[in-house]
């Protein structure tokens, strides 16, 4: 809990990290869904790139993580289940090591200036662009090359929600004028059209208001499920086991990877994504944890491993990875640090508010309101 | 100034009524864009009729007038002049009779919990239905069975915001909890809508938190251009002197009425909406000033009058009504009365923040937020 209480103080303290670096230029921005407690996917891909950016960024930049709980709606929810998962979705990011005295980490929905620029926005986001960007097809399982409302079945089920929520990611990204968002690969046609929003937005109201973001893309784009390798680790697949959750103990993470899809080739385990997805995403992930990028070279160092031992190994190495991440959770989401927690994402809102106003007040002074 | 200002000392003293009411069943909500000065259609139509609402209800019936500058910007608009036509529409809705210690009377983008209620319920509100409603249609000059993005060329300048906004049009009604919407024809279909998504929402979350709104059509439905007795008078046209203002002078009003097009049927004037379109106009505007609706009887009254001398008369009538309005508009707008507009402004927008804030903190819960 050290860690935990000497950034309470610190906070109590005042930010003048913070407070600096609002008057810079840099300014990263991003969002994670609160649909459970991450998995190694979302830690490899994002949260680790992002106490990363931390680490590394000069004090004058601004860092900005946002619990998208308005996004999270855009699918059906159940209230109780919600509102847990963003607390342990908060005490995860603070387990993975973002300091909130560096970062602001706040709920998207306690700052109702999102919702307020999302609307602004929606009056300068063209429809035919909304139609055209595949993710709500694929969370309704409708052809790529479909319309919205062409076929009745769609426009019957597709929530308007689902259709317009890019604009309201754009408007999350514009309104802490990011200048680097870090997103999955996934995400980039959503970063494309959040500049080109800001770009309408500041053409017909003859101010530059809004910041163009950059995209920086994860150097861990691929993480797959164990049970599917063709296919991402992702928190919406029926079978747990095909992913390992950041707060899995190690006899989890041992029987996860014991159960893991490979191949039936004989011999020792070779780095091959196209003929053995199985066994390559397996490498990746030991390279990954190891922050290393030279697949073949780790395939190399296991090749005298049977397949057996070479899990054993895998499972050890995340393991050990995450054992202080697991442990930091656990006293986090202790019910004596509940204050503690509530403090946190209380202090972030108001940093997030302040920052999310500010551009707001522009926006309406631009366009009358 | 007189009454502007006991408003204002009664406002400062509380608002022991305006109290009472919030805690009462019947709930009234309207709202207006800032387009412009309201023009004898606007009245007549709606503003006459919320102030009849505001000297016939209850005391604990709580009433809510919202200028709706969120959905003005779904056109394009240029900054200074919408500013100031918010507050020039905010005088007229004192000058007409509209009391600030009575009402809740504000600018919507000044209580941001309608932007956030209007994104939550987007996750309820099915593409479909908007896709059906004929108003965004009629604004891009589209004919009323076409699909939103069926056609290219429809789906390039559709712009999100005006295929969307029944839905903040809803957020609008439902964040105040409004039990009665007085509104004109053209909106029912809107108002219908609004229902089905505050049922959807309570069924979807298992709570009754919003309530299913009661239209209420005024008695003058039709107000027609002096011009083109075949359309409603509207503040797009063209041609001003299609429309009166509730600020014309005399003259100004004299001469609208004797541009005003009639017909060349010879004899004394008739009712005969069919036939005599223009004529039957101007009898039952002079009908509704006298706040008659035996549009036969007036029209017997005037018949051994000459067009031209009718004309006159209908002038006059307009004119004697309209001068309290004006006068008390000329008094509001003056400079030295400046900070009564801000504060009534203030008050309205600290009472509309109030009575949202309360319901949003419902839907929150409700949802998990």
């Amino acid at each position: 809990m050290k860690r935990t209480t000497k950034l309470l103080n610190s906070i109590q303290r005042g930010q003048p990290q913070a407070r600096r670096a609002a008057s810079s230029n840099v300014s990263v921005f991003s969002g994670i869904q609160p649909t459970g407690i991450p998995h190694l996917g979302n830690y490899l891909g994002a949260l680790r790139q992002w106490v990363g950016i931390q680490d590394n960024s000069p004090e004058s930049a601004k860092l900005t993580f946002c619990i998208v709980d308005l996004h999270a709606i855009t699918q059906p929810q159940e209230a109780e289940q919600l509102r847990k998962r963003k607390t342990e979705l908060l005490a995860t990011l603070l387990a993975v090591g973002l300091d909130p005295r560096r970062c602001t980490i706040f709920e998207q929905s306690r700052v109702p200036a999102h919702s307020e620029l999302m609307w602004i926005l929606s009056c300068v986001a063209p429809m035919g662009r909304l139609n055209r960007m595949t993710q709500w097809k694929s969370k309704l399982g409708v052809p790529s090359n479909q319309d919205a409302l062409q076929e009745k079945a769609t426009a019957a089920s597709l929530k308007l929600g689902l259709l317009s929520y890019p604009v309201l990611q754009a408007a999350d990204i514009l309104i802490h004028k990011a200048t680097h968002v870090p997103v999955g690969e996934d995400q980039s046609q959503h970063l494309e059209l959040t500049r080109e929003i800001a770009s309408s937005f500041n053409k017909a109201f003859k101010k530059d208001v809004l910041k163009l973001p950059i995209t920086l893309l994860s150097p861990a784009k691929r993480v797959m499920s164990l049970k599917d390798p063709t296919q991402k680790m992702t928190k919406s697949a029926a079978d747990p086991a095909s992913r390992i959750l950041l707060t899995d103990s190690p006899k989890e993470v041992h029987g996860k990877l014991r159960k893991a899809i490979t191949d039936s080739v004989p011999g020792p385990p070779t780095y091959d994504v196209q003929n053995r997805p199985g066994l390559s995403n397996l490498i990746e992930i030991l390279a990954h944890v190891q922050r290393r990028q030279d697949f073949d070279e780790v395939a190399k160092e296991v090749s005298d491993l049977s397949l057996k031992a070479f899990k054993e190994l895998v499972a050890d190495a995340i393991s050990e990875h995450l054992e202080p991440i697991r442990d930091e959770y656990e006293k986090i989401m202790a019910e004596s640090n509940r204050e503690v927690l509530h403090f946190v994402a209380s202090e972030g809102e108001r940093k997030a508010r302040e920052s999310a106003e500010e551009t707001l007040a522009e926006v309406k002074e631009a366009v009358g309101l």
